[in-house]
């Protein structure tokens, strides 16, 4: 048999690789796995402990995920060819770096902003024997882990593929990859939040954007803020101790996913006044509508420098939780009501002769001077590159949330930015509004953001050639106002592997293609405990295109 | 202590009954439960094993179900309230009927729509002691152990009200309160649907209409019609067999719910195509949309003799399978141009000299007549009372699904109704289209139906008195196109509930006070395994009304 190669921007057939390789080769030669199939560590002396753990990790996948081929026999017919297959012994991965301590996937994974090379190549022959993984990092070499798990399917216990020869070469088209989980409106659990984190190492998302805390609860325990915690979380086993956190982080990185913690400040801030109301300008002030986007109402103090003290300090103690090189002081949806009806506020800026966006700035500088001191950057909502008169370092990182329309204004004034519109990325529009008495009311950002709206995004649309190399990629969003464990994952799921592909492989995929790729993401992940929905019928899954528009 | 008694009919505390009955008294005093709390039958001597089950459960779920009261402190600073309460004993449950032999609540069920008498009274004292629970028959003692079980908060280990005495007289304002489940577009395991049953028993649902088969699987198994299932299911895996069905209808039951099993004909037919190409016009026929509202197309030859004394056959088969009074035929989205250009449709129309709508004539009252044989009830959708040419029996009942606003047209000619329409119930609108390359699409049913939206319905609007006895209640339904196991439970619960105690408790209630009682359902299904989400951040659930429009 003479295999037919050819090269496929986009697959022809279902072929589960998400996202899809920068290249991708393959054939139509039937191999199976051994049962005795094993990962093989070549040329390196001391084996990072999370590479190990990945490669184990693998190696059960390939054994558990049971995937059937999306077709209407699920297989079947292909059984003669399967079981007289030839058969793959192992794989070998080898890292081009040949002599001295190898980087784990941690380290890799909180180098910082693309700091760490993510690019690996893959090789599975033909003809059995052996597969080759290269790569320059162990990181790389965790990516093409991945995408070596995705390569099978399953057929009376048979591990096998259709598509033999199969040749990659792949790296990342932006640097950050992101999926951002709110934890304030509604807690989730530490189990919740590291099953997620291995779904995102699924489709190779690398940063985890945790929107921790909020006006509604405070969970996160920091160190010498305990009370902020203490009053402020739901209850005292609704909290995220550092030992959590540490524990998060670590699982997350070596899943090759860095953890950029978000302390949303000034505004979002109102349950820290159970703790300190000293803080706290126009708490739970009543009608909320007048003082915050939603209840409850409450902000800091910005213009006081005892609050700014205390912002920074806290911001310090934060830092140190979280050794990811990011980290978000928020910024979003500043209510300059609050502050007009704020006796203290009034009288600080009174007596330092400011405006309120003097005192905004002066706040501003005193917190971030504090991150960058710990050698973080910071990363802030659109709003405090494009509505405040805020004086930002040029390192700072913008986040897009209000509109799409808005990327270009921000790249104008040279900021590195993150795509995060509502308009295209928020997976929690469309659930109606959530008010308790709004009963014709509909979710603010109607409507629900489908996988193909993300999918579909353009990430440099009119943006000049210098602007767009300030993109430094995107993520999905999940505010949780009507979230909990009950449906994060069949809300996140497969929705959010859109934007993982969109910022891994670059724009352009065509969604008709990539459908029969995502179903095989959303049963795949079914297959290893994560609730993925079904994006349509089983029918259209096991019939690609069927079910488009004009089949 | 003397009992400040007084009657709401709207709580103005949280208080977890859901339905809210029709009459409650409550007091002010806390009541506890003994550790050794029992609930005793009297004055039966034959106890039907499906009541003493229900009663065994009850008294597990006030072990397990440690719900906190939803208020800040969580109920703490009633500890002392709670640690010095009266205890009560146990719950004496008593029939009104003291000899003969007792119908089980299974029976009662089962024994047609409204000839079950499902009211009862219950008495919770406030010095302890026993409560009293009696009712006419097992099915009104079960509906009211599951009101008993909504009375109880845990704190610390203790299960507690601040409410007693505690007085409720109820009965249901409608006999149909439903709940459709679609397991075609998407198969669901029993288990789930067990599940969703004791979900469904919760709030007093009484109907699990079942639409089990439709154009894209027939995972039910009939005897003499295995064929259907071995060709038509997604996978021999997939499948309801007979066994699974009598579990289902006995499971159903015994929680007081009555299982009304869909076949839908002759539309939404097209995977008959498979076992029975001879039956079905323009199968998988291109391009779809010109054939059939979503794919595949394919509708049962109506025209032919062959085919209506098939379908006949399998509506004997079928209704041998499922005990219940009522059985839907459906009749929704019936394509023309697919029998315009059906050559064996248009043959047996011209021989028969009959139009289409003369042929449907024939078509149903050959199959619904196989029905009434049975001593089955034919449930119909709207279409089959408003723009066919049927002469339908004036048993039929008339589920109206495309718009509310067309619930007069069908009870002006008289037929009883259920109300399902799209406008307000349809639980999967506003999940965006799920075509595969509709990039902007969203929902054909947009916006998302809130719980608020199903609840503000008011059933009897635009109907004359007359009229508005035809009504036998209505439900909450899901289209499986973007549901499987993974969402099932989040997609449905607690909205589902608004319809529950709508066509329960009768119109009229306030969200605002609704919105507190919702938010306990939500957390109890939650304690119990069923996977409820939050409607709004936990921050709101604990204060009631703070999260209103204007609070």
């Amino acid at each position: 048999m003479i295999a037919l190669l050819y090269t496929f921007l986009f697959f022809p057939l279902a072929f589960a690789i998400w996202p899809r390789p920068q290249n991708l080769t393959t054939g139509t030669i039937p191999l199976r796995l051994s049962p005795s199939f094993s990962i093989k560590l070549s040329g390196v002396s001391q084996v990072p402990k999370d590479l190990s753990d990945a490669i184990q990790r693998t190696t059960n996948f390939l054994k558990t995920d049971k995937l059937q081929a999306l077709v209407p026999d699920r297989g079947a017919s292909s059984s003669d060819a399967v079981t007289s297959a030839k058969v793959l012994q192992s794989l070998t991965a080898k890292l081009s770096q040949t002599s001295g301590s190898v980087k784990s996937i941690s380290e890799g994974a909180m180098a910082g902003l693309g700091a760490s090379d993510e690019s690996y190549t893959l090789q599975v022959p033909a003809n059995g024997g052996t597969a080759t993984l290269t790569a320059n990092t162990a990181l790389g070499l965790f990516r093409g882990l991945i995408t070596f798990g995705q390569l099978w399917y399953d057929l009376d216990g048979t591990t096998y593929t259709l598509n033999a020869p199969i040749q990659i070469t792949d790296s990342p088209a932006y640097p950050y990859r992101g999926f951002m989980l709110d934890t304030s409106r509604n807690y989730f659990p530490v189990d919740d939040i590291k099953r997620t984190l291995d779904a995102m190492s699924w489709v190779k998302i690398n940063h985890l954007h945790w929107h921790i805390v909020d006006s509604q609860s405070f969970p996160l325990v920091v160190p010498g803020f305990e009370e902020l915690s203490q009053k402020g979380a739901y209850s005292s086993s609704q909290v995220y101790t550092p030992d959590n956190v540490k524990d998060i982080v670590a699982y997350a990185a070596a899943r090759g996913i860095d953890v950029m913690v978000e302390i949303d400040t000034p505004g979002h801030t109102a349950i820290i006044s159970k703790s300190h109301p000293e803080h706290i300008a126009c708490p739970e002030a009543s009608p909320w509508s007048q003082f915050a986007n939603e209840p409850p109402a409450g902000q800091l103090r910005l213009a006081s420098p005892a609050t700014t003290q205390f912002t920074a300090n806290l911001f310090k103690a934060v830092s140190s939780m979280f050794p990811s090189k990011l980290l978000s002081t928020g910024g979003d949806e500043l209510n300059t009501n609050c502050y007009a009806k704020d006796g203290p506020t009034q009288q600080d800026l009174k007596s330092q002769g400011k405006t309120l966006e003097q005192a905004l700035d002066t706040f501003t500088q005193a917190t971030h001077s504090v991150l960058e001191a710990s050698g973080k950057t910071p990363v802030v909502w659109e709003e405090m590159a494009l509505e405040h008169q805020v004086k930002l370092s040029n390192e700072t990182i913008v986040l897009v949330w209000i509109s799409s329309q808005h990327v270009a204004a921000v790249a104008q004034k040279g900021f590195r930015l993150i795509h995060a519109a509502s308009d295209f990325f928020y997976l929690d529009c469309g659930a109606g509004d959530w008010l308790g008495d709004n009963i014709n009311g509909n979710s603010w950002c109607d409507p629900f953001k489908t996988w193909q709206k993300s999918y579909s995004f353009n990430p440099t649309d009119g943006l000049t050639t210098t602007q767009a190399k300030l993109v430094v990629g995107g993520q999905q969003l999940l505010w949780a106002e009507q979230s909990g464990p009950s449906n994060l994952d069949s809300i996140v799921w497969p929705r959010a592997a859109a934007s993982a592909e969109l910022f891994w492989s670059g724009p352009g995929g065509d969604v008709r293609t990539a459908l029969p790729r995502l179903h095989e993401v959303a049963y795949r992940f079914m297959q290893r405990g994560v609730r993925a929905i079904p994006l349509q019928p089983q029918w259209c899954a096991l019939r690609p295109g069927a079910c488009d528009i004009d089949a």
